[in-house]
């Protein structure tokens, strides 16, 4: 098959180099010359450029860029195609996606892999990054089921879990397990540094361990990718922040209140569900 | 040297095993038999048992036990002790322990070796757990710089980073890089259980990853330490959750009015400082 890759950073190299290796006919876009060089001679794809007429031909299209870019790029690449081809996404955010893009292409799918590591970049890729993981098709009453199909086929082919779900139930669902540990991390940063007393930040500082390392990681992320999210996914985001202060009130009053054994059934909880979010994947 | 050992946990049984290789005298005191029969044969050790009486010829003994016990153990101990034996503590709050240890026993002086592992218990054990990681010894006007100084040879001799700070000091900075994370973590697992759409949460636990895993990691860990923490650091803690609820409120405030470039602000900031709190300490 001929597959059109556009944005060739961490996700959409990975895809490349998977496709490649199944046989498939990969061609990337980027904007930049040096990772098209990069894109040819690291075998990610088959040929690389700048320019999107070059996806004229192929079959199914992976747009892989920052979310910002992914309709843009949707509306320069029209001109350029056959109307059977199918265009599909790998943005973090769907619904802000999904709508405009099906009114824009009858054959979008709007997709989700749920890999990647700390890094961002070509130079980041994984080879069989997707295996094993999620990877959500967000199908509409607009979506060809053809070309839904097709897209499912190619995710399976990656080893990845598939999984349906309604652009709004990934959203609100990301945004729990997503975009929610975002803000909670960035806001614990930002508190410590509101510490007044300097002494005491300095010792914050030198006793800082793995509790804060791993309860600060996503907080001090790539900036540019969490506001991002904050912006497309808005809704969503609002209001899980909304039920996560009601819970942080729960908290706070419970230790006002010295109500102890209310920390401890809490944490208790907490304990023994918490493996219901991490179980049969490998993270 | 002859060294006492109370409570043969993680870290009583790390710092029995790193003193005897210097070729110190080690005595345990453990609850349970079984405890001391492995802290034996483990050569933990030299010889362990459920007896207090038995560290009656010690010239240091380390009280390792959960917070609740210290001050108990110091006063089922004093009978049977020289008075120019030094206690010192290995709990991770300061100030509930310190002014009373004082009181209890003159040669009292404060510490907290800020190492660990994510188990607890003997069989955690590890060696040099204690290299290269923060160790607070918390001295106050009352405490005696004879005891203090011999301590600090002990706390050197493991090739830990010695710090000095007072109870209070030592209690606030932990509240923020210790004590807040567990809570702001806590919150964050509980606020995703009340998802009230069971289908959405379905969802969110099947796509849960990394950033979820690691910032829920401290909210999901031992319950009883957890409320042990926020019962002897309730003032700090409360002190800093108080500065982290207005840090969220801020960030809810600037994702409410869509002021996109506060929230790339914050993490750009977060991004930037988040390694003052990492470097140099291998975490």
């Amino acid at each position: 098959m001929k597959i059109g890759i556009v944005g060739i950073g961490l996700i959409g190299a990975s895809l490349g180099w998977d496709f490649r290796q199944m046989g498939h006919h990969v061609i990337g876009v980027s904007r930049q010359h040096s990772t098209c060089t990069t894109a040819e001679r690291e075998e990610i794809c088959d040929r690389a450029s700048c320019n999107l007429a070059s996806l004229q031909d192929t079959e199914i299209i992976f747009i892989c860029t920052p979310i910002a870019a992914i309709i843009p790029t949707i509306e320069q690449l029209i001109p350029h195609l056959h109307p059977d081809t199918i265009i599909t996404d790998a943005g973090s955010v769907k619904e802000a996606i999904v709508d405009r893009s099906t009114e824009l292409w009858a054959n979008f799918v709007g997709g989700h892999p749920m890999a990647g590591n700390s890094q961002s970049g070509i130079a980041a890729f994984e080879k069989r990054l997707f295996a094993d993981r999620p990877y959500v098709l967000t199908p509409t009453s607009k979506t060809s089921p053809i070309a839904l199909e097709r897209v499912a086929e190619l995710v399976r082919s990656l080893n990845s879990i598939l999984y349906y779900a309604t652009p709004e139930q990934h959203d609100l669902a990301v945004a729990w397990i997503s975009h929610l540990p975002i803000m909670v991390s960035a806001s614990l940063i930002s508190a410590c540094l509101h510490e007044a007393d300097p002494t005491i930040l300095d010792f914050a500082k030198k006793f800082a361990s793995t509790g804060f390392r791993d309860t600060s990681r996503v907080g001090g992320g790539n900036p540019e990718m969490g506001m991002m999210m904050a912006e497309y996914n808005r809704e969503a985001i609002l209001r899980s922040l909304y039920q996560y202060r009601d819970r942080l009130d729960t908290v706070i009053g419970s230790i006002e209140t010295q109500a102890w054994t209310e920390i401890k059934d809490l944490l208790s909880t907490n304990q023994s569900v918490r493996n219901d979010f991490l179980d049969s994947k490998d993270v």
